[in-house]
């Protein structure tokens, strides 16, 4: 017994000096961005420090798209609705004979694409409105179970950067509560966010459609409408975040000028804030992209982030790693 | 040093004994409803009972008004809203001339009222749309520091329900996250939930207005506009939980109609759930109303619940205390 208790007092006393010698980002490489990040954690987590912030104010919002994980070549999101425009095609013969759909099931993704916006608008209401929030959970389940990248020949849950998810750990082992806040839909995030990010359903902030209660046989479900409730993107950002957390994050992170409003709202707030950029600047391992590109336009960020002191971070310097399958 | 170990492993052993002998609930009378929250919580918390639910999903949903604290009178929300048009007056000369501001002003509350719900909507939007969401807080903020109950002569904040106070700690205790889902607005409770009921922002869901991104001198703020962004009562419930958490509680807690859809959308689901409505019927030590009030009306609750397995509480029979200041 008394052997027992002291390896148990050593251990006590050993533990924390490990994990603090221990590198709790080891897939950024040394540098200013990963000493801004580890600066500003050790500042606001500090007791004492002018810059010190409690525990519950200690709020971290991520977008999704190009943050966390890849979004070319096209959003994950859009290429879970064309492929289950396939699986669903059983059900609908008249798709045979219709645009956009009539080109997806032919394998034409340009074709698809040619009617623009209301192509676009066609696709995502066939896929993501009109079922119960259970079937579409369950379609998104299956989807997210199986779909490979068409590149990385993975799964698009495990096309997520190794570097953020290190962050993501690192923030919560200093007491912070970590968010997503994403234009994308949030119950198409809510499914695997959990699993592959360690963050809750009551932690995902999306773009939504309006919700109708209704009995079916007696048992409640709940449809989605093709009303949106909110488009959580640019200027829609600060406002999800108000919605769901009611606090200003004191750290933000992000990729695109989608993402501008949020890092905006956080980085203008009084007290330390922390504002970061993920500059996809690497075609070798993953993509190389911003003010070109449709997909993750970053252009302002690229201009104004760095005077407001926000962290633009090299994925080809930065990263030692970026997927954990590399 | 082996003397200080003993004493801190004999610590350990005892402490848990202790918790364990002290009862929970202590302002709840021994009876059928106290014994239903303490096997309901014994069930889903003993690891291998059937009805073990892990602790990520111990989610449980709570109304306010009536629920948590008192809302008679008036919805003290109301009561806020009426207080509230005399501190904005000056600013408003031309309200001396026009109702329902008139007769407010003139304290004729009855006369304010008698314009129906034009009446109410025009005090609602005058007090609670137009400003910024940190004006709007600072309004409600100076407001409960202050005003006080007309009968209880307490802050409003001190009206709330020692027994619901001791539920909510007790089933964090047990690894719940405790949940305010209330047809009140969500930005009028933020201010003092976390001090009053020990529920973060984040854990509020309300009715809420469209909030508008803006920058105002280069700063950003959000403007309440005028359009509503979720009534979160009855069917607006369940709508709300989705929204923001994203998963069905495994308890609910009401004490009307207006709670009867998350009380149904609760229960329903597979798996082990529980329902509680509290009955005001105790005129003496608070109020005592339900089907024929049109604040707080609790009538299909008093005949459904029962056979749908709600408890539900007689805060006359069932509470040894209702307020701390008893």
């Amino acid at each position: 017994m008394k052997i027992l208790l002291k390896l148990q007092w050593i251990l006590l006393l050993i533990l924390p000096l490990q994990l603090l010698a221990q590198d709790p980002l080891p897939s950024w490489n040394e540098g200013q961005s990963k000493q801004a990040i580890i600066n500003f954690v050790k500042n606001v987590t500090t007791e004492g420090s002018t810059d010190f912030v409690s525990v519950p104010e200690r709020i971290a919002t991520f977008d999704n798209d190009g943050t966390l994980w890849s979004e070319q070549p096209l959003y994950f999101q859009f290429l879970f609705a064309i492929d289950q425009i396939k699986v669903m095609a059983p059900k609908h013969p008249e798709w045979k004979a219709n645009e956009p759909f009539k080109s997806i099931l032919a394998g034409n993704l340009k074709g698809a694409l040619a009617g623009g916006e209301k192509s676009l608008l066609a696709i995502l209401v066939a896929t993501h409105t009109g079922m119960t929030t259970d079937e579409f959970s369950a379609s998104v389940k299956a989807w997210s179970d199986t779909a490979r990248h068409p590149r990385f020949k993975k799964l698009y849950t495990e096309c997520v950067f190794q570097p953020m998810l290190e962050l993501l750990n690192y923030l919560r082992a200093n007491g912070f509560k970590t968010f997503i806040v994403s234009g994308g839909n949030i119950d198409f995030m809510r499914v695997w966010a959990e699993r592959v990010y360690g963050i809750p359903p009551e932690q995902v902030v999306g773009t939504s459609f309006k919700l109708k209660y209704q009995l079916v046989d007696g048992k409640p479900v709940l449809i989605r409408t093709q009303t949106i409730a909110l488009l959580d993107d640019k200027e829609g950002k600060p406002v999800g975040i108000h919605d769901h957390i009611g606090r200003i994050p004191i750290a933000a992170f992000g990729n695109s000028d989608g993402d501008f409003q949020m890092l905006e709202y956080t980085t203008s707030a009084v007290g330390k804030r922390f504002g970061l950029i993920v500059h996809h600047d690497d075609a070798e391992r993953e993509f190389a992209y911003d003010r070109q590109s449709k997909i993750g336009t970053l252009s302002k960020g690229l201009d104004e982030g760095p005077k407001r002191g926000w962290v633009i971070v090299s994925m080809k310097n930065d990263w030692k790693k970026i997927f954990s399958f590399e």
